[in-house]
């Protein structure tokens, strides 16, 4: 069946899903209530119209400006850099920011071609100065292009008065030091705190 | 975002698909090539419009008879018996069986309201006098249902000259006795093979 076999190569390139989960899915689908397939359908094909990038801060939104930029609640002196959307959805879960964000959609890569400019770096300061932005937390993860990205911001945002840190790396809470990697745990020593 | 947020609830009533596997997808999409997703959208919309059940065996086909019973190279008076149209793709992936199917779409489950009746247990027969059938392998899974589902359709074949069989149960190839179940242990055991 040509197009059952069409499904299920589309359906496995999407991220964390291989042959046997697509093939899974597309089987289910066939089986499944025809109302919610063809919603899932109409849904995935309008949400790419529907959703726009906050032609503030970069993070997906449904109208120009995101509900954090548009919110008058948020502290605007404190801002957090983060690699993708679903990073603030996640740094929201915890409700523990109350400041404003910016969404870089990547990290620094040369051998991909993605370099300041792609990851509108330069814009970064206009828009800190335009906000009043005083602290800066970047919170790109703690791989090698994270790590690379967030010290480019470091280095163009010293000497201007602003304070910037990076996230936390160490044991994840709930975590066992027997099973972390070398890494983490040299890092949680280093960034040890007094008790 | 109302729009994501609805996508992620679907998504996560797929199989296999938690919260935090939609959501990836879902951010995935959003920034996934636009024709890929639209193409999707379109091939899931209609894939339930072209799919019908074969009306010879039940297994799922885009024309009105499927591939395997429309094939004039299949052995007829061989049927295998399964529960799902998966099934098919999965032993046919085998190379290992040369006859003609009957797909059930479930099993007996008397809790769930599925009866006979529902499985359409009694057409099964007509099915098998029809076609000349001489044998007949149940394959449904080695699960309670499955096997009350194979030892119901032995009941009803029994002393009309048709040769049941049900596939082995045992430890899977390449598997480890260490991490097997005991009930898999004491069938491989119960089935043992002169060597």
């Amino acid at each position: 069946m040509r197009r059952l076999e069409g499904l299920i190569t589309q359906l496995s390139r999407l991220p964390g899903i291989g042959k046997k989960s697509a093939s899974r899915i597309a089987y289910w689908l066939l089986e499944a209530d025809k109302n919610f397939v063809d919603s899932l359908s109409e849904r995935l094909g309008e949400i790419r119209r529907h959703i726009v990038r906050c032609e503030e801060c970069g993070n997906y939104s449904e109208a120009d400006l995101c509900s954090i930029c548009d919110s008058p609640r948020r502290v605007r002196d404190l801002m957090c850099i983060v690699e993708h959307s679903n990073d603030v959805a996640t740094i929201e879960s915890t409700g523990e920011f109350q400041g404003i964000y910016h969404v870089l959609h990547g990290v620094l890569s040369p051998l991909d071609g993605v370099g300041p400019e792609e990851l509108g770096l330069a814009k970064i300061y206009a828009r800190i100065q335009k906000q009043g932005v005083r602290e800066v937390i970047v919170a790109t993860n703690p791989t090698l292009e994270g790590d690379s990205t967030a010290l480019y911001i470091a280095k163009q945002l010293a000497n201007k008065g602003i304070r910037i840190s990076r996230i936390a790396t160490g044991i994840p809470v709930g975590g066992d030091m027997e099973y972390a990697d070398k890494l983490s745990v040299a890092r949680a020593l280093r960034a040890r705190q007094t008790i």
